[in-house]
């Protein structure tokens, strides 16, 4: 099942994707809902992140060639973590699929994507041992964790450099039924494949993530966790179009412009 | 005004304290809310933290003695921020006023206080020049940022050692009319008094805060930014129970419990 957000007179609702069409449902897919009259289609409306979470968390260091990537240009010895460690984003920075990316004049270069596959919790969660983890997760979305390696370097923290408005694309919908053995993540800049992988070679899966994680913090309905990024990104300019897909989610498609 | 969050007939709404007592309110103290005749005695009920934030901020290095004692310890020459750079603390973290504090039984030692004033946010901001600032910010409570911190030192993220359930009470309320200028903070464990303060000696005030972070990012109301931490704090044990107390605004009170 494709779950999708929107705005419908003026609210933001779910809705279920059925083909072209969306259903608008009255309710919520994680609590419960009712299929209302309201059918639109997929081209008329404007997609919202398929949810706002209570909390975004990142599993970060979660590919092995992306360790070693990066250790190797910093000219150090790639350090394999032996658990997952999590990041946080903010609310704010979050958009939808379709939605502009908006480069702040001061952010310097280079700005990057990062392809990720993002974990969306089904119901409330804490002390969840291994085997019933993947129970608490409702299904799959696509994440663009852009970032602004400049502030990324310069700042302090990540704030601006990972959670300015607009730099988290989100969508376009929330899968449920996938096989993530299958999944492969692919990357486009204005139509050109820049990176093509298998989504699901983690380090830590988000079974994992979720059964340790919980053992501290308490996971909520929508909230997401993003499954890390594989390999070397690449800059991008104002005017690009960045394009995410990952096989039996769908694309994730958002275009770079200039802010203030 | 003192506005207060607390549970009422399993609903959590917000109250207006005047002396002992408590007037529920329906609505909101962002948009608009009605007084209703539901009255209670502040001592008949238990308080929640007074928002949830869509983000919680953290100004981090904010008081200039902190930064130099820390630096000694690590035997670094400190490091003055030239701007102030956010952390973000996450939403389930956040208990009220009297709620128990449980400290995971492998969090190792030492357990830290942090004593924060938190700034409020009334209104949704975006590029807010300097002057203008002040008016965004609804009111004031108080944080106390418990860190693990064992966790501090052996994770790569501070996702456990700041984030862990209960590991951010705040409270008791909100308070809106205040002298920033003769505020002192005061932090007792078990009664006995181990640091006190003046409150606003920052490096970077509010104001300051808000318009540079809305340059980058939108904030909400109910969004709050906890103000950083002054001098050295100590380890606490369970059993502990910790007061921070914020001149003009009032006294958050917690307990440290063992959890699993």
């Amino acid at each position: 099942m494709r779950w999708v957000r929107f705005e419908s007179k003026g609210k933001a609702v779910f809705g279920i994707v059925e083909g072209e069409n969306i259903i608008e449902v009255s309710g919520n897919p994680f609590e419960k809902y009712i299929k209302t009259d309201n059918h639109f289609n997929l081209s008329e409306v404007e997609l919202l992140p398929p949810v706002t979470p209570t909390t975004i968390y990142c599993a970060g260091q979660n590919y092995l060639d992306h360790i070693e990537k990066s250790a190797k240009r910093k000219g150090l010895d790639p350090i394999i973590p032996q658990k997952p460690d999590f990041n946080y984003r903010a609310v704010n920075s979050l958009v939808g699929h379709g939605a502009n990316i908006v480069i702040p004049k001061d952010a310097g270069e280079p700005i990057h994507f990062e392809a990720e596959l993002v974990a969306v919790i089904g119901k409330k969660a804490k002390h969840v041992p291994t085997g019933e983890a993947a129970s608490h997760i409702f299904g799959y979305t696509i994440g663009n964790d852009i970032s602004a390696r400049n502030w990324q370097k310069t700042d302090r923290t990540h704030w601006r450099a990972k959670n300015t408005d607009t730099f988290k694309p989100m969508g376009p919908w929330i899968e449920t039924d996938v096989n993530l053995d299958k999944m492969k993540t692919i990357v486009r800049v204005n139509e050109k494949v820049l990176m093509e992988h298998q989504t699901c070679k983690f380090l830590f899966d988000a079974a994992t993530c979720i059964s340790f994680m919980t053992r501290y913090v308490t996971l909520f309905p929508g909230d997401v966790i993003w499954m890390g990024s594989e390999g070397e990104s690449s800059n991008m300019k104002v005017g690009d179009i960045i394009e995410i897909e990952i096989t039996g989610i769908g694309v994730l498609r958002n275009t770079l412009i200039a802010g203030k």
